[in-house]
């Protein structure tokens, strides 16, 4: 099993690391392909107007793995990657610091990895870490440890369906077990700040507070019960329930 | 019916030029608020490390339309736009330069602009014009004209599900009619050339050609055929029908 991962929080991120110890112990190779500065909230973005760099990189305690820092992002890191190393069998990304739950998917840069993974036809895992950002920062990355091989393990037998990838999140505590869950409508409120600049003219911060709804069996609900959420995330986008409502309102 | 206007070419580029003047005939109030300069493949990037400006901007011919301009992506522009203009009834993002087909909407920064609407419960559409870049650009925004008057009017009537946004593409010609199209695999290969500098040293850019398998009734093989492809996409991905097979294969 040749696994290549990736992040969004940057090839040097506690996270990555956590995640690589883990997979070393059951994959024959690993490679890490990351972002040689933190890129959260990058979204699924792809560099097409510079050139990129493609550095190899030593990465402390971990000598074993060939690891490269790409000045892009996640999903550039992913291209590169499986360009230069040659096609894995998985690739995993994160472990992200916070959660990626909700509407988060559509602008996370760690799940982003996992979509282009996805978009070249190889099984790809997306892990994140839920944590409070009120109060002091934990990031106690051992929750995840065992869920990690299990899942990491399952996926490489089983294979993932098409157009699918799986979006794993841990709880900010021991977890209490694997639960799936579906996508919730997780997202945020009152996200612009706006303050005024030295010279009387205003700029603006985009913030917002966590805002999800405690639907049953949702992501939001399964990581805040204090469970490793799973989730099947499936890109094929297609509305086929609503089309033929739509065709009659388009009077096709 | 208020209407936000964005785009991922930039704020002077053509294409949101094209849509304003479709839009302001059938609407009592259009603002833009687009970025400043092209965020094309910015997908739904975020921006939360630096400050924005909000800038109002006077568009030749559009003086009747309120306008500003934002260092930032697509995604922000929406933040900003709505935080700063109150709620509109709707929001249109484009047209783009190029057709936003199959996995194409999880890096497009146009339709980015509509996720980022639809999170927020406003019915969103993305409009994108098939270009053909290998040959001369005609870039004819006039094909589209009459179906966007008729999308925007049926979908200010009848709003959309939940979740769901509009993906229109235009062909590169005049369009035959509406044809509504389910989300293809379209992608791209062969996407990295690698190239040395002048020290000797090897640099990347992400590049590649379209890819796109026929597939009857998707979005890549509608638009080819020439006609105007309308995607319902659904952005509750969870993959429910693989959910009991997943739960067996995971021993849950």
């Amino acid at each position: 099993m040749k696994v290549l991962i990736s992040n969004d929080d940057g090839i040097f991120a506690k996270g990555i690391r956590a995640l690589a110890e883990v997979v070393r112990e059951i994959a024959d190779e690993v490679v890490i392909v990351a972002p040689a500065v933190e890129q959260s909230a990058a979204g699924h973005a792809i560099t097409i107007r510079s050139p990129l760099r493609y550095t190899k990189t030593r990465l402390e305690g971990l000598e074993d793995i060939t690891a490269y820092r790409v000045d892009g992002t996640p999903a550039d890191c992913v291209m590169l990657g499986v360009a230069n190393e040659g096609k894995p069998d998985l690739i995993l990304s994160g472990i992200n610091i916070g959660s990626n739950l909700g509407f988060d998917v559509t602008h996370s840069g760690t799940v982003a990895a996992a979509i282009e993974g996805m978009t070249m036809g190889i099984p790809s895992i997306a892990f994140s870490l839920r944590v409070d950002f009120s109060k002091e920062l934990k990031l106690d990355f051992s929750h995840g440890k065992e869920h990690i091989k299990q899942i990491v393990e399952m996926v490489s037998r089983n294979g993932l369906p098409n157009r699918t990838l799986l979006n794993v999140n841990f709880p900010d505590a021991e977890t209490k077990g694997i639960r799936l869950a579906s996508q919730s409508e997780h997202s945020y409120e009152d996200s612009v700040i706006e303050r005024i600049d030295p010279n009387g003219k205003p700029y603006y911060w985009l913030s917002g507070k966590p805002y999800g709804q405690d639907v049953p069996d949702t992501d939001y609900t399964v990581v805040t019960e204090g469970y490793t959420a799973v989730t099947p995330l499936h890109f094929d986008l297609t509305h086929q329930s609503y089309m033929s409502q739509l065709s009659k309102e388009l009077g096709l």
